[in-house]
């Protein structure tokens, strides 16, 4: 990974190159030979004029030839970019490729940034025309979900300050910065209920992994991790018009029953996660609707620390989205990272002892696509 | 297919809506169940400030629940996408897919959809910045492709008489207009010597293909048609960095071997192929590159009517990139379309007699990403 956070002197191919640089000598293989680039950017676009990113980071980091590509799945981009890749590799067709995930995002003026944040997430004719934005979305969705559970918005408060404490703890993190309850509860209103240290801040990062076939991940001089399941499911866009009870997203439960259906596995076979928490209230709702916690105890389990390092069941141990940061392209692959991190025993003062099992959901929209990832240290 | 041409009225989404529609209609399978839908488009956001199309072509398709991504590789986007497609279904993770190529470019001011495709095809800060258009570079190729061989430039001409004449008999195509040769040749000077006539229009478009399990696809009322090789190459962005002898295009050697190894094939079983003509000199030099002729015999063979439809190695029977129309991210699908219907004696007035196997290829800036495809009706 590179640092999340502002990187005003440097371009994003520079971000990418020395994500991808890092992943591929962390592999410990002098004579790495890679076949296929992956590059997940939401929006190089819009954001840098740059498109063609694939080959330029091919190019660059000297892997040439190989075939090299983009994948944009907006804020999911990072994880499909893995989920092609893995494909490729289980199907035979390549042998070992490399997935970088970056965004720049945080050279543009404020609003503008913003305005390509809702070309990638909101629809055009029903959503981005009238206005919804993200922070408005979320606010409509925590209402209802915290009507439904007669809860607080002191538990959105208790994510911020639980993430922002790992955070602390991962020199790769945007904020690093301790916060106190009521610096979360008093901060402004974004879009009532949420308030800014609800939301995940706009960053700049790139985040790599490299995955390989069985027989060539055996050569790294780290331990391989193996991905036991990997899962998409697209939902619809408007979120009104989703099947199911207002207060889940169904494409993350579609998506993570099928990734533990392939893993054969169960939640409760999970050590460490990392959730899509774009939004404090969403780490609650995608805590129960991954499996963990029953629908509606999401919040008590954080409440009782159970999602703390120290906890029975470990969230976002890297800051997660809202203080990791959230270079949208960037952000799936950074999940991978940091189980890949904590599986292998080297994430350092935030490691989930003996952490053995790794679950990771990233999602694009307001949750109409998601990718449920469990990876597994041998 | 959509008719490719300008659709002042309609928006990127309708484009490819229309066309993935008419893909899942010729499949004849009333109950076809779309497991992922890959929509290949080169600059959505910078074109359209749309990105996110994959979940939303799906969405509007009534295709949900089921995956959904972009694939972007500039102007070989739309293959890149049949790509990721094809090796989802080969190693077993989908049955069925949809496939969407689209863009929509001719809203935009011609100077503004200009830089778009520069920042789609050259590279930043090498080219770019240096007013490098790719009317120049092909300018630059030609000159020293011409002057190695000793040929007048009447031989790009000659490309574009064909593919005009081709595009007649082609009621997808946008360039609808017969020309001559002397039109060609007195055609205005772009970049000496490539002339209005050599050069690909900016178009508006979208191609779809639906891509299955042979378990499936035997359900169709249409004859199946076969992926016998796909292959993708990556080389070198900056032309004079490449390897090779400097009149050839080294990624589309690369990857159209691949595929001819896959397909157990050489290029003389090719019936009928699509070459990716962005620059009438460029369907000279891929008919040799791609193994149909011998370096520097490609004029020879065009002179003499070997690549007309009547020929022995019809070339561009759609009308090519030339006069069916260029809308970066749905060549590569449309190529493919072309083909299908070539192999199924669905062409009408330009069929191919016989035809069975059949080649396309489609590249990314000048050349640099190339992808093969071999295909066969069953």
């Amino acid at each position: 990974m590179v640092k999340f956070g502002k990187h005003p002197d440097r371009d994003m191919l520079a971000l990418a190159v020395e994500a991808g640089l890092k992943a591929i000598n962390d592999t410990g293989q002098p004579d790495l030979k890679v076949d296929g680039v992956y590059v997940g950017t939401a929006a190089s676009g819009q954001f840098c004029v740059m498109e063609n990113t694939g080959p330029m980071v091919a190019e660059q980091l000297g892997l040439l030839p190989c075939e090299a590509v983009r994948i944009e799945n907006t804020t999911a981009s990072g994880s499909t970019a893995i989920k092609e890749a893995f494909r490729a590799i289980a199907g035979g067709f390549l042998d070992t490729a490399l997935v970088v995930g970056v965004e720049k995002m945080t050279h543009l003026p404020l609003e503008a940034a913003t305005k390509v944040i809702a070309s990638c997430m909101t629809h055009p004719s029903t959503e981005t025309v009238h206005g919804a934005t993200m922070p408005a979305l979320a606010a409509m969705f925590a209402r209802k979900y915290l009507a439904k559970f007669d809860l607080s918005t002191k538990y959105m408060s208790m994510v911020a300050v639980k993430n922002h404490e790992n955070a602390l703890l991962n020199p790769y993190a945007h904020l690093q910065k301790k916060i106190s309850i009521d610096d979360a509860m008093n901060s402004p209103i974004v879009a009532d209920p949420i308030r800014v240290m609800d939301c995940a801040p706009i960053s700049d990062g790139a985040a790599a992994v490299v995955l390989q076939s069985g027989k060539s991940a055996a050569k790294s001089s780290k331990r391989p991790v193996k991905i036991l399941g990997m899962a998409h499911s697209t939902d619809r866009q408007l979120f009104y018009q989703r099947e199911g009870d207002g207060v889940s997203i169904g494409a993350l439960k579609v998506a993570s029953q099928k990734a533990y259906h392939d893993a054969q596995l169960t939640p409760k076979d999970i050590d460490v996660a990392e959730l899509h928490d774009a939004f404090t209230i969403l780490e609650i709702v995608e805590s129960e609707d991954v499996g963990f916690f029953n629908k509606g105890e999401g919040a008590l389990a954080l409440e009782e620390g159970r999602t703390q390092i120290q906890g029975d069941m470990p969230i976002n141990t890297s800051g997660g989205l809202k203080a990791r940061g959230h270079p949208i392209g960037a952000t799936g692959a950074a999940q991978i990272v940091e189980l890949v991190w904590q599986l292998r025993g080297e994430a350092g003062p935030r490691q989930v002892q003996g952490a053995r099992t790794g679950f990771a959901c990233n999602f694009a929209g307001f949750g109409n696509s998601a990718i449920a990832t469990i990876l597994q240290v041998r």
